[in-house]
């Protein structure tokens, strides 16, 4: 990429002019925040950061954007881990941040739907709902901070796509304003339309890259009233997967977490993390932690529940289980999960991998991924956990324990391509939920059929002729 | 569109070639078959039908079509009510049926996938995943003819979709021959891939316009242990509204079928259908077929059912309901429903929509369309019935008693016009579930946001500069 030059001042104060002077950021310390990302992997620059407060707005900056040749990178809660979100280091790029977008527009109970702006908080959605008696059930650790705008522009996934689908699945209409400003309005609450070629597919998972969404139509769910949440000791991750055939065979949709570690993890959260206690009384080399939800009550919940945990224990896939007994219980289960990625941080530098196989390919993948990482670096540790019903595992790996750090994180792209031709051969995907950015688009397109990297450059050419949109990102 | 001349003999040798004459059909009664469509709306001419047997040979084909600008017309069972499978009437486009691609290349039972062709027709996927204790949730009334390719490229709909999803959110991947011959190989596992725009959902509902699709990855499910079906009698759409939100809030994702009717159309089946019987004592203004399924058992199913229909009793929502005391009980009452098409046959001329609307919107739609096709033609009987929970229904009018039929179905347009338009304010779809094919062209094209249209054009045009994918269709 040749990196454009730091803007024209006139030009600055014409899109200045678009948001008014105080949401058009321009000091170093103004725009600081919106040029560091949560892994520190990319830097950018920038003179520009406009923070629009309405689609209208966002509209008079793009058409401006492709009057005079400005590319433009689309910014929500700046937690996105590929660099997606991040300018370049050339100053050229304006960065438009959607944070001021950031109403509920409406909720429909009897449709079970949200209309909401492309900046509003995942957490603050998922309050909206539960206010109403309803579920969002899109659940991810940035979810504080993160926006659901780029929650949609990124795909994101989490623990609760197994039983409710990612972000794609959950939407069911978008406002975008094009490249040109001209505004696509599909704010439709339809869960059928068969008419003409799926657009909003096409902008859900783009990144930004051929349009900026600006709201959308989202679905919301009955708010279960029984959940009950397990945790299990196992021998592998063989059992792991005819524990899950029992689970998904007789809660159907209403498994709603099953969630695959390895010993590994759990180890570095009893040793680093404060106040924590082993799940069972005994060390298992694998575990799962599950959850089931019943619209009927909290006892239906725990009768499947426990009716799932007698037939695992009779086919031999489960070696122990604890279900918990209270809301604090649950929250503390749960807490041994959700603290694994910080956990690593103590134990040195992290290789990582964010990969998808067949949910069948799972021990074949964990067996020949651990041969694998051993060869590049001798003694690295896999620290695997993940959504396993997804197929979904965030395959990190832990240096050796003495090893220089920086030494260590030398063999990076070593121990991705190990890892990631083991995804290929099982037809695997190396992103599975946190997209392309800049971080995996050399990749994508070293790795993927030419046929389907030509496909994306035709569509973006089709959508996005002058390029302003997000460039060097994903295709 | 100018419909060009009948194809050239050297040129028809050469397409013949690919396939074996055998298989390329170029008699009259050879290929009357596949120019007759289920409601005799489109009338089409070829003088040539090819039946590839492989993937290789659909990509010859389109090669030489590419090079030659032959159009062509994908067709898969020819059941669609569009008439997308449909060639035009000049008799230069030449068909290809994907009938031989029939195989069912792998069904994966611990990912819960069958990777299948495109010419399988619907009901062999679903028997072979039930012979594997698995459900392929697709249901339709052409199910016994219908193939894979067909319901992908029409994104088909049909009762199930309200717990499983239409045929979008079955497919986890496709192989597709684009325009040029190339072959798009994406016929992954994945329930999580995030890499790069999202090519599957283009080709997917495209309706051969695209490319075509050869093969397809589709989800399967665990098959329920029990099922229980249920009839019930409502004073009012909105009281179906309400019995709604308890049956779908008790039962979540195990409710797998909701499906309203008037009474018109159940005193249609009752005239005209031999053997059936009143599903309940008295009569009612409205009725609900719903069906709940359980992976535990037959009798959690049971139990469901109770609780949700005391729910309902209790909240006012239901007047009088049945459950199925039997495997033939339910049938007798599933037959019901399915019935309803044919029995408006007898009942002389029908005005056809299949329209949806927000969930909470059906019963002010009802409302104001009855009001509105009574002002086109005094006396015409709205027949009305569907997928509620989907927000979709059949919104068919019958003639009035003793009306000439030829002179009541003059009124098709204004009868469109004023449903459709009901339908636009309430931000709803006028294809739901049926695609747009040739009957909805030019309304698609007159009442979407002409930027809309412009994208699919691009779109379009991207993906098939040459303009030979089933031309004329679509957009």
């Amino acid at each position: 990429m040749s990196e454009p030059e730091g803007l024209d001042a006139g030009l600055i104060d014409r899109f200045a002019e678009i948001v008014g002077d105080k949401h058009a950021l321009r000091s170093p310390q103004d725009v600081a925040p919106h040029l560091v990302e949560p892994r520190g992997l990319f830097a950018g620059r920038t003179s520009l950061v406009l923070r629009p407060a309405s689609t209208e707005q966002v509209s008079r900056i793009l058409a401006l954007a492709t009057q005079t040749g400005t590319p433009v990178v689309p910014q929500g809660g700046n937690t996105g881990l590929v660099g997606g979100q991040m300018p370049n280091r050339g100053g050229g790029e304006i960065v438009v941040s959607l944070s001021r977008l950031d109403t509920i527009r409406e909720i429909d109970l009897e449709s079970n739907t949200a209309t909401v702006e492309a900046g509003v908080i995942l957490q603050t959605l998922q309050e909206a709902a539960e206010i109403n008696d309803r579920l969002f059930p899109l659940s991810l650790a940035s979810q504080g901070s993160c926006q659901i705008g780029g929650n949609l522009s990124a795909n994101a996934g989490g623990i609760g796509a197994l039983a409710y689908g990612v972000a794609r699945d959950l939407c069911l209409g978008v406002e975008v304003v094009l490249p040109t400003g001209e505004v696509l309005d599909d704010l439709r609450k339809l869960k059928k339309d068969n008419t003409g070629y799926d657009l909003k597919d096409l902008f859900i998972g783009a990144e930004g890259t051929l349009g900026i969404i600006t709201a959308a139509v989202v679905k919301l769910f009955p708010r279960p009233k029984g959940r009950e949440l397990a945790w299990a000791g196992l021998a592998s991750p063989k059992a792991a997967l005819d524990f899950f055939g029992i689970a998904a065979g007789m809660a159907g949709g209403a498994l709603t977490a099953f969630e695959l570690m390895a010993a590994t993890p759990l180890d570095f959260v009893l040793a680093h993390v404060p106040g924590v206690r082993p799940p069972l009384e005994a060390a298992h080399p694998w575990h799962v932690l599950l959850e089931v939800s019943s619209g009927r009550s909290a006892d239906d919940a725990r009768a499947l529940m426990e009716e799932i945990l007698a037939a695992a224990f009779e086919e031999g896939a489960v070696a122990d289980a604890v279900i918990a007994q209270s809301q604090q219980q649950a929250e503390a289960l749960r807490h041994l999960r959700e603290a694994m990625s910080e956990a690593q941080k103590p134990e040195g530098g992290s290789i990582k991998h964010d990969i998808a196989v067949p949910v069948a390919a799972i021990p074949e993948f964990i067996a020949r991924a651990d041969a694998a990482v051993t060869k590049v670096v001798k003694g690295c540790r896999p620290v695997c956990f993940g959504h396993m019903g997804d197929g979904n595992l965030h395959y990190n790996v832990s240096q050796p324990v003495g090893m220089d750090k920086a030494a260590y994180l030398e063999h990076y792209r070593a121990m991705n391509d190990a890892v990631h031709s083991i995804v290929r051969e099982l037809g695997g995907s190396f992103s599975a939920e946190h997209g392309i950015g800049r971080l995996k688009r050399d990749e994508l397109i070293a790795t993927q059929p030419a046929v389907a990297t030509d496909l994306m450059r035709r569509v973006k050419k089709a959508f996005d002729p002058a390029g302003i949109m997000n460039p060097g990102k994903v295709i």
